[in-house]
């Protein structure tokens, strides 16, 4: 199995200017596995309460996630609720009940552990550094939030220290090298040890720095409908990593070539996320419209090599 | 002479967190002129006061902008003061002195009037809309700010029904249009009646959309180093419509391939405006140095177009 993911598993309830639903699927490593799975094989772990309803279960199950590391305790879901505002940019978060969730001490399953990508998604730092001394896999990839910039700064640090590739957004780069220049930001955070750097823009796409000094740039898809942003960051990670899996399985190794191709399925895979409430898109894409999308990103970034004629 | 400018020319005080200026060369028309004299012949029309330094009219005249529409008058030359944050995405106006600006009425010298480009800098819409009816351009274009949205939107509609190409910020287009939708707000300014819009999105680059539903995108210069952003949209036009009047001049006329290489082109002399204070990284340019740019540009945009080898 291509991917092992290591994260939240939630109930969202959230509120748009366009309606509003109650626990619906959500969760960091819910977004990243259901987009992941439209490339590789997933292995999820992560920890739910009684109260997780079989539905959803049928949702990774139809996506052959492996669920074998999903455990289930007494207690409730993970539950989170957020109001976005009218511009779908900006958002209230309107409560956090961890539960079960307080308690999550991932174990990876003997299987998991030698998969060639692990992504650990955005949960505290301590939990991360675990997982990281669990795992032999040969592509390691963290995700993180403001809220460890702020109270877990060194942890932080030992674990990008350990990692191969980080994704990150914008402004979570920023914070965490103090600077408002993004490339000094890049610079500083390679400098730690990963070779890859992935900053997700949002609405603006995404960039991809080396640390061999390479770099590249993708805009993001122009969506006319966002219904709803939730877990747009997540998909984008499991559209990239699911694509560098898929690599991996067909050619044994990666070229930069493919980082790049990589960050467009990001792109992809975010920008359907944004398209329907919940995991709703997520869950009824197809390879097909994938591929549509990733030749309308062809045709709407490409231009003459040359400037003179 | 290809591109015809109206706009104003000023006297600029800047403070930035690396350092303060004052008086040094500035207005939208200037910016502009500058960058396009790098691709193609200016006619400039401004106005300035008695104490408009020599040396000004000198940096004009090295890059051959045709200063007879530029008139001296009684007065003082426009003054804008602006101190930026240090995130230098953030500024604050600290004054704004229009001097003999107050009274611009822009005149074409018959000779401007069949130039092929016509760029309407942002001015007030009554006097955009005076020069568009002296005009005989092919191509009109014209730039505006949340000022006039905000107190002159009718006339402003008017002008942008009789022009051919809108530039515009990001912010601005979906204030104008009221819609947090870019890809809506660019429909909407369409609709009224230009061909092409350009939606400027500063450091996350800039947009295409045509009348025709075609799109393209393109990602900003990854600066390290942002000095002074001032005059960075005015540059990016300067960049975009002297590459195209280099287009016309060459071919006789404008492909889709043109447009999307012009809009590189915007993007190389924005990011150029950013690295020096005022115009000066503008006015030392050469075009080796943004043949070189625009080869960064290609190899950090372009992916493979098939997602499977």
């Amino acid at each position: 199995m291509a991917i092992t993911v290591v994260g939240s598993v939630a109930l969202d309830t959230i509120e748009t200017p366009f309606g509003a639903q109650d626990d619906v699927l959500g969760g960091a490593a819910s977004y990243f596995s259901m987009a992941a799975s439209l490339y590789t094989g997933v292995n999820l772990v992560a920890v739910v309460g009684g109260d997780f309803p079989d539905r959803y279960r049928a949702y990774f199950a139809e996506r052959h996630i492996n669920q074998d590391g999903m455990r289930t305790v007494e207690g409730e879901t993970f539950r989170w609720g957020g109001r976005y505002h009218l511009d779908m940019n900006t958002r209230d978060t309107l409560f956090t009940k961890l539960g079960v969730f307080a308690d999550f001490d991932p174990v990876l399953p003997e299987q998991f552990r030698r998969s060639p990508i692990t992504f650990l998604a955005n949960i505290q730092p301590q939990l991360q550094l675990n997982v990281l001394k669990q795992t032999q896999s040969r592509l390691r990839a963290l995700d993180t939030m403001n809220l460890w910039i702020d109270t877990a700064r060194e942890t932080l640090e030992q674990v990008i220290r350990g990692v191969d590739l980080v994704l990150i957004a914008e402004e979570e780069a920023r914070d965490f090298v103090k600077t408002p220049n993004l490339r000094a930001a890049a610079r500083a955070i390679l400098a730690l040890g990963p070779r890859t750097l992935v900053v997700k823009q949002g609405s603006y796409g995404a960039l991809l720095f080396g640390a061999d000094g390479s770099f590249f740039a993708a805009p993001a898809y122009p969506l006319e409908d966002v219904r709803d942003p939730t877990g747009a960051g997540d998909a984008f990670a499991g559209g990239f990593l699911g694509y560098l899996a898929s690599r991996i399985e067909a050619a044994g190794d990666l070229t930069p070539a493919d980082y790049r191709r990589a960050l467009i399925h990001g792109n992809i895979m975010g920008s359907f996320a944004c398209e329907e409430f919940g995991l709703e898109c997520v869950h009824t894409l197809t390879p097909e419209r994938i591929a549509a999308r990733y030749d309308e990103f062809v045709r709407f970034t490409h231009f003459e090599g040359s400037w003179h004629e």
